[in-house]
């Protein structure tokens, strides 16, 4: 049988990655980094430091050119579709092609493996024989948090995570909404009475945290966006809204 | 200045630790452990082995009794808001009392310090000079969908966090709902056509997977969770319900 990890490895900081992680990857034949193009540079330089401290002789490293994905289609879901079948061609090669019986292949998947990433799904659809196994990891939503120093649920009550198109789309659905892949500052459509804890690039040495009422840190947040994506040549960030003060409940 | 570090340990395997919590026991010099009682043992046996396995000397454990919390209390909210009011004291006396100038103390937090958790709520409220920084930590969450090999969130979708007492008071609120703190089973009010993802004692020797459409498997999850709970005297379960097959969208 070939056996196939996907290692969550946390949202940016080294230290992120759990013991389990670092063990999985020290059980790691071949690893396989899908390449992001070169604006994504600090994020693949990330997983190969961490293969570099963690991984046991012999080893190897595959590479491949990650499909292009229609950013623009607004067909969004038929777009990350299309792209995810693709990606499963990779999977099914690299399993096929790289793995030989008995051996262990390795994905280190950004974050936590369960939070808006498409391995999992495109691993569905891998016609081949494999077992495979998932390591969570601190996602990026626990990095937010932990940085501001706020929970993610208030007592007793639940917590939304949805997308910036959602966002967008449907409004503040719930009084504690935790964004992730906002590429249009979807924030400014909160309520006057929202309060936004935002990150980017959470535990990397360019982290940016700002904190406050919506309306009182929309533009600075706004600001910050622009000239660090236009600096660094792509952004990662998130933010939680909080509904404040928060309703009274019994 | 005094500093306190909130810890996150993951939820329940002692590998979940990230290199950073490892790092910040060893930073440590002493910790707090609020003993929750006899019954849940193997849950004050992982902080003490972490403690032992990553500690750096010369460092000091004090121990302090968790005060009891009304758990039949109707007005859940003012219960914990009591009972976190306490634990404030509890905090307090630990950093003035056992905490010197330019030390640093920590509390282990179970799984990731930013769910259902009322330590950082508890701190807001503790009347002494102290800084803190919070590590993320594992999330039972993580833990669990990782366990089922499961997305979180599916393509372009959100997820909506609660709790037991909030499903039974409100059904299934969106297509894909994690339910925690759930003492009554409240997934048996699910609508036929979603899927379960069930997980007891997460990450641990004790662990109990079952998943299934909840029509089929909600008297065998019920059962498992009778037998184990009069078995071990506690339990820790939670779960993905997942309306299937999803809704078609664009
Ligand atoms: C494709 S999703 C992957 C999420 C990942 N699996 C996780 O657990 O964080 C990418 C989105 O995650 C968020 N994200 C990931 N890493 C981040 C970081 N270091 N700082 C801020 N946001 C981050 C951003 O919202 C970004 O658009
Ligand atoms: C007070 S909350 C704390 C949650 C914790 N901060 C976390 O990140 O998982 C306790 C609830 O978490 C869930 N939980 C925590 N650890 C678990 C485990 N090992 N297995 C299953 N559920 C767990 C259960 O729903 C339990 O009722």
């Amino acid at each position: 049988m070939k056996r196939l990890l996907l290692i969550g490895i946390g949202a940016g900081d080294p230290d992120h990655l759990t013991f389990q992680a670092a063990k999985a990857i020290a059980a790691t034949d071949v690893f396989l980094l899908v390449d992001k193009g070169e604006a994504k540079h600090d994020l693949s330089q990330l997983r190969h430091d961490l293969i570099a401290a963690h991984a046991r002789d012999p080893y190897r490293i595959v590479e491949a050119r990650d499909p292009e994905r229609d950013r623009t289609a607004p067909a969004y879901t038929a777009a990350v579709e299309n792209w995810r079948s693709r990606r499963a061609q990779i999977y099914k090669s690299f399993i096929t092609d790289e793995l030989a019986d008995g051996q262990t292949g390795a994905l280190l998947v950004w974050g936590d493996p369960a939070l808006y990433d498409s391995t999992l799904a495109a691993l569905d659809e891998v016609e081949a024989e494999f077992e495979h196994e998932v390591i969570p990891g601190i996602s990026s939503v626990s990095a937010l948090t932990a940085r501001h120093r706020v929970p993610l649920t208030q007592v007793g009550r639940p917590v939304h995570i949805t997308t910036g198109r959602r966002l967008a789309a449907e409004g503040t659905t719930a009084d504690d909404v935790l964004v992730m892949l906002d590429a249009a500052c979807a924030f400014t459509e909160a309520a006057d009475d929202f309060h936004i804890y935002w990150g980017a690039y959470l535990g990397t040495p360019d982290e940016i945290l700002i904190s406050g009422p919506v309306t009182e840190v929309a533009d600075q947040i706004r600001a910050a966006r622009t000239e660090a994506r236009t600096r660094k040549g792509w952004i990662m960030d998130t933010y939680l809204l909080r509904r404040t003060p928060p309703n009274a409940e019994s």
